[in-house]
């Protein structure tokens, strides 16, 4: 059995769970961040961190000031934790309420990354899409219709027929040069997405921070999305089409992005 | 302590709890319903779970098939329920696993029916919105802004200036003879919205299935919305402003569905 984090304390893993009948709980009032362990250590916390902050602020949901280093550090102990997907929750309950969780670390076969994945449009969007909020049925739907489809990633696409994001990633066009990714005033400003543009400037690639359409799609030299989970990976087709995509240029943004994170 | 019904069986309400390490969980993929029982008799049951089924089709979750009346009923006995409001919510974990829980009834002050209620207009819409599914965000964020300046209630309004409903209500405008609100392809076919639907008709009223707009506000004969809790309940004004309204209307309306309840 794992352990978890409720408030400070350690408790075992099947403790962690929420009170259905409190308002907060059904109305999914909640920001969360999911974060990297690798080698025991935790990955760009700060970040994350800042991110939860953001989050809260913009559904005014107080974030505990708390020093979630050293909370993070001892599960990690208690559980002797390699690498792994950790979970931050909060919840806007009366009473603070908060948990970290884990499980195993999310890793993909080479192949994603040398022949890139399948992925298909979902017409839907995020409520607050700066905001990394508990609402996530619109994401979970996407990527339920992309699986049943055999596909790996669904992108989702806006009411201006923009391609913002995937279901649990962020979503980039390169096209005569330059890469296309929305604006972080359109999606969640994902911290391996910093990392992403980082690296894209490294390489002397130009950004433009407006998001293609979904009629543009079949149209450019490379598209790949981004995770913590992920890295960068390529795409290699849209609704069952095959598209072009540069898989050394992305190969080369992901080793920079990983490289980052130890 | 009150009982809550789990996978059919009675357990205390304080177990009614869910991991927060489920992947169901984590998206909110679920669906609810919320019913009045009055008397120990729940209201209009069979229209409640027609809805979940529809809510539960409309996202691809499976609602168990059981006697819901006989397992409200044992909750009704164990805890010797008069009036209450209810709540079956129906998770789409891999294992099938849904609630009944209950708490008192929701009544309002009779000033609330004889000089009308505040509300606020909050640009923002549901996803899915003719299904009820517990991504409730939105909902929660524009009551809490709502009662924030004062107001009893938020209405939603949508991408193209059209008011189509309430944070947990149904909205009607009552204009040049004729009741306008939005479409069953638009919002939630609200149960208590039947009723008001079925009483305009007695009354004569011609229904036009489209939404007013937000600029049209200020210019109506009568504003009211309608839930389980609520029956019909008539608006006096919006972002501070007051609006006209026929009280009288209104609690005709009330009254007719209020009777068809017992």
């Amino acid at each position: 059995m794992r352990y978890a984090i409720k408030n400070g304390e350690l408790i075992k893993e099947n403790e962690a769970v929420v009170p259905i009948t409190d308002q907060a709980i059904i109305s999914n009032y909640s920001v969360y961040e999911a974060l990297r362990v690798l080698g025991g250590k935790v990955v760009h916390l700060s970040d994350h961190i800042k991110r939860l902050e953001h989050s809260g602020e913009t559904i005014g949901l107080h974030i505990p000031s708390i020093n979630w280093q050293s909370e993070i550090d001892k599960l990690i102990a208690k559980d002797n934790i390699g690498d792994a997907t950790m979970r931050i929750v909060v919840y806007g309950t009366k009473e603070p309420l908060y948990f970290i969780t884990w499980h195993e670390i999310l890793t993909y076969p080479d192949s994603y990354y040398e022949e890139g994945v399948a992925t298909t449009l979902y017409y839907g969007e995020r409520f607050l899409p700066t905001c990394k909020t508990s609402n996530l049925l619109v994401n979970y739907l996407a990527r339920k219709s992309a699986e049943e489809n055999g596909a790996f990633e669904a992108l989702l696409v806006d009411r201006n027929n923009s391609i913002l994001e995937g279901s649990r990633s962020n979503f980039y066009a390169f096209r005569n040069g330059k890469v296309y990714t929305a604006g972080d005033d359109l999606v969640l400003d994902g911290v391996t997405r910093m990392s992403v543009i980082r690296a894209l400037k490294e390489d002397g690639v130009d950004i433009v921070f407006t998001p293609i359409k979904d009629k543009d799609i079949y149209s450019c030299d490379a598209l790949f999305i981004s995770a913590t989970s992920m890295g960068a990976m390529p795409i290699n087709s849209v609704n069952g089409k095959s598209v072009k995509t540069d898989f050394e240029f992305v190969k080369r943004i992901c080793k920079k992005v990983r490289e980052w994170e130890l």
